[in-house]
Order: C-alpha cells, then sequence, then structure tokens
C-alpha cells in the first residue's frame, strides 16, 4: 500500500513517507516518495501514494520541466502561489493516469491511479498543504481538517485524532507520526520502514530537517516499545467497567 | 459498514457489536447483529456482519430449524460439537449467498456476501471461536490468534494488538472492546452505538451477562473522554525525539 502523512502546524509543515511499495506481497521492494523543490522563493514537498509508474513519471516531468520550462509546461518553481502548484501538479496527474490508461484493454479506473499530498510555501503568503485526488483536482488542510494522510490511513488515524495539536513542537509532531506509523506498521505488511521525514519551518522557504529513519533507528524503537508500554499502562489506568 | 469483534480469553468468550446498518449515508438505520442460541448443553453466540437480507436470512433459517428440526435440516442445538456447528452455518450462509445471487444481472460477488464470527461452547469440549467467510469456509482462533474482528476492523486494532491478554478479566475485556470501539466509531460514521455486548464464561453453557450499551451509557463515555486524557498523557510521557 503505502502510509504518508503531512501536518499543518502553527510553525509549518512536518511530512513523512515509508518507502515500501509491492506487486504482491511476494514482490516487495523500497522506494522514496518524498520529494522536493525550492528555490528560495517558495519551497514545495509531494508525497507519492499509488501506482509507482504514474507518480514517478509525474515527478520526472517535474523535474524535466526544472530544466527547460516553457509556456505550455511551466516549472512549479517562481509560480505565485502554491494554489497554482497544486493545479499544475493535479494537471500532470490526471493527464498521467489517462495516458497509462489510453489503449489499455482490461485495466479499471483505478489501475493507473496515484494520490498525492503537496505541502510547501510561496513567498507572499502562509504555508499551504493539499490532498490531490487521481481526477486532478485537491482539497486543501485548515484548522478543521490540519493534516493529511494518504494510503493506508486507519490503523495510524486513531493517534492522530486524539493527540495532534497545531501547536506543536516539530519534535513532538515527529513523535506522533511515529506512532502512527508503528501502529500502521505493525498491522499492514505492505508499509515498511525506512520513513522519509522532512519539516519545513514557515517562512524558511527551503526544506528544513530532512532524514531517513532507517529499519535499525534507535529513537523509533525506543518510541515504539514505549508506546506499547505507555498503551498498556494508560489502559490499565481507565476506570473500570461494572458489569 | 459495521463492528464485531470476539475476544477467547482463559475464562471465556467476549462478544461485542455495533448496531449501525446503512444503504449510504443517507439511509441509515439500527439493527442487532449479535444472537445467540443455548439449551444448557450447548451455547451458541453469532455476530454478524455484510448484506443484512442475507445475514436475516441465516438467522432466521437457523430459528426455524430450532423449532422442526429434520434430518436434512438439523438444528444447531444438540450438536457434538462447535465444529460441526461451524460447518452448518457456514453452509447456510453459502447457500443464502447464492441463493440471493442467482438470476441477479448486475450483482458483483460481494453485493449479498457476508461475514459471520461464530463462538460457543458444547459440552465435552473448550470453547471454540470462528471467522465463516462468506465462502462458507472458515478458520478458528487459537492462542496466536486469540480474537476476529469483522467488518471495519482497522481503527480500532492498534489497541488489540497492544493491550489483549488472555488472562485478563471479563471486566478488562469489556474496557478494551469499548476502547477499540470508542477509536472506530470516531472515525467511521458506519459504526455506531448502541453496542451490544456479551460474555460467555467458560463450561457455564449459557450466555453470560448481556446488555446494550446505549448512546448515553455513562461507563461508554467515561472510557470514552478518560481514554482521550490518558492517550494524551500516555504519548506526553514517550520519550522526546530529538532532531
Amino acid at each position: 500500500m503505502t502510509y504518508c502523512v503531512a501536518l499543518r502546524l502553527d510553525r509549518g509543515l512536518v511530512f513523512m513517507s515509508d518507502t515500501r511499495t509491492n506487486a504482491g506481497v511476494d514482490n516487495i521492494s523500497s522506494c522514496r516518495k518524498m520529494f522536493s523543490w525550492s528555490d528560495g522563493e517558495s519551497s514545495i514537498t509531494l508525497l507519492t501514494a499509488g501506482n509507482l509508474a504514474t507518480t514517478q513519471a509525474v515527478v520526472s516531468l517535474i523535474n524535466e520541466r526544472l530544466k527547460s520550462p516553457g509556456e505550455r509546461s511551466p516549472s512549479i518553481l517562481g509560480q505565485p502561489s502554491m494554489f497554482v502548484v497544486a493545479r499544475m501538479v493535479g494537471d500532470l496527474l490526471k493527464e498521467e493516469i489517462a495516458r497509462a490508461g489510453a489503449g489499455q484493454m482490461n485495466a479499471d479506473a483505478g489501475t493507473f491511479g496515484a494520490t498525492l499530498i503537496l505541502g510547501g510555501q510561496v513567498r507572499g503568503s502562509a504555508p499551504r498543504l493539499f490532498l490531490i485526488y487521481p481526477e486532478g483536482n485537491f482539497i486543501e488542510a485548515g484548522d478543521d481538517m490540519p493534516w493529511f494522510q494518504s494510503g493506508e490511513t486507519k490503523y495510524g488515524r486513531p493517534i492522530l485524532v486524539r493527540a495532534f495539536d497545531p501547536a506543536m513542537s516539530f519534535a513532538a509532531a515527529v513523535k506522533l507520526l511515529m506512532v502512527s506509523y508503528d501502529s500502521t506498521i505493525k498491522a499492514n505488511l505492505s508499509v515498511g520502514l525506512p520513513l522519509d521525514l522532512q519539516i519545513y519551518e514557515t517562512d524558511s522557504f527551503q526544506p528544513g530537517k530532512t532524514l531517513r529513519i532507517e529499519a535499525d533507528d534507535p529513537q523509533y524503537h525506543a518510541i515504539s516499545e514505549g508506546w506499547s508500554e505507555a498503551l498498556r499502562a494508560a489502559f490499565e489506568q481507565l476506570p473500570d467497567v461494572e458489569l
């Protein structure tokens, strides 16, 4: 499957993605799903979920356009707003899916589909975060919906619902994401370590701390084990039910 | 959707089911999904998920056979083992799905499908718990897989994975199920209160405590609110991540 999450905090954005790709449980591999671009005037991060050929094509096209932008195929950097960037990326995604599906006899609509999380900031406005559908349209995160998940969203959602706070520190947000990923990885084989993490601090206009959390990362394991214990202890503390 | 869970504890079985049924989000209703039968020699509990017409037909047939069992349509009570009961119920389910699908032009395989959780005890052996697939075959719970979920299983799974203990008391098990349901109900509109609870104590050969947890149940709300706080506190206690 894949699991991607991006959080919209008061102080910026935090992105996390897993790296597992699979074509069946007997064919798994590891592949980056996080990409970012910046030029000092804007900083853009993309998390990809879905058909890997589709998402890699979208990323390749973004990169090619950066090298030789034209009027008909503009670069995603140098745009006036994140909305315009989201439109561009959404259109690219829709075109790639249509292209892959054209002429196929046995493909249903979802075969080549992908869902993207796009976040970043263009100088002159606040950081913005979008969830782009395979149809190319998108929704934006706001105060009522301050994060987006894609892929295997369910196992990791309860802790986000309970512990997310827009005022939280980046360190706390990363801890929250580690817990959310840990719940997911424990339940779904198609989501796996290593994880990619990127922090974007408001008004920095460049990707902040970016790191890969490997399978043997001691902090991740401390969180995973600590969370098992903390969860059991929290459960014990709950009032007993009288039957 | 639906959310049903049954736990296999050292001291017996615990069953919980929600009551929401829906044909789209604009057409929801409330309907019992837990059924039980006993005669002092065996006690059997069934949790139903899936097409409501199918599951109600299965339950009606079980009830009709109890009134006038014959050689070709035996009653589920009076059988020599839970395995035989599971075979009977699985066959009934498979037949009903095939019957509903016969002659339909536009139905795919899943349209009339249902999944059943069947648990109980027949005198002479230990309590047993089965998950019966729409195909009529089934798997059995054991030490490695001590519970079954059906329907919307994902949101409520992480806490089961972390806090389940086969030696736990019935009260603790009910608390655990309430937490698991609360995480699910907070995330999926198609799972809703009231909940049905039934406890089966080993060698009792009759359903134990059976109650309906209504939407305004004070214990449920104490668990729900307490869990939010406990979870946040547990999260705070985790070691900080150094970035």
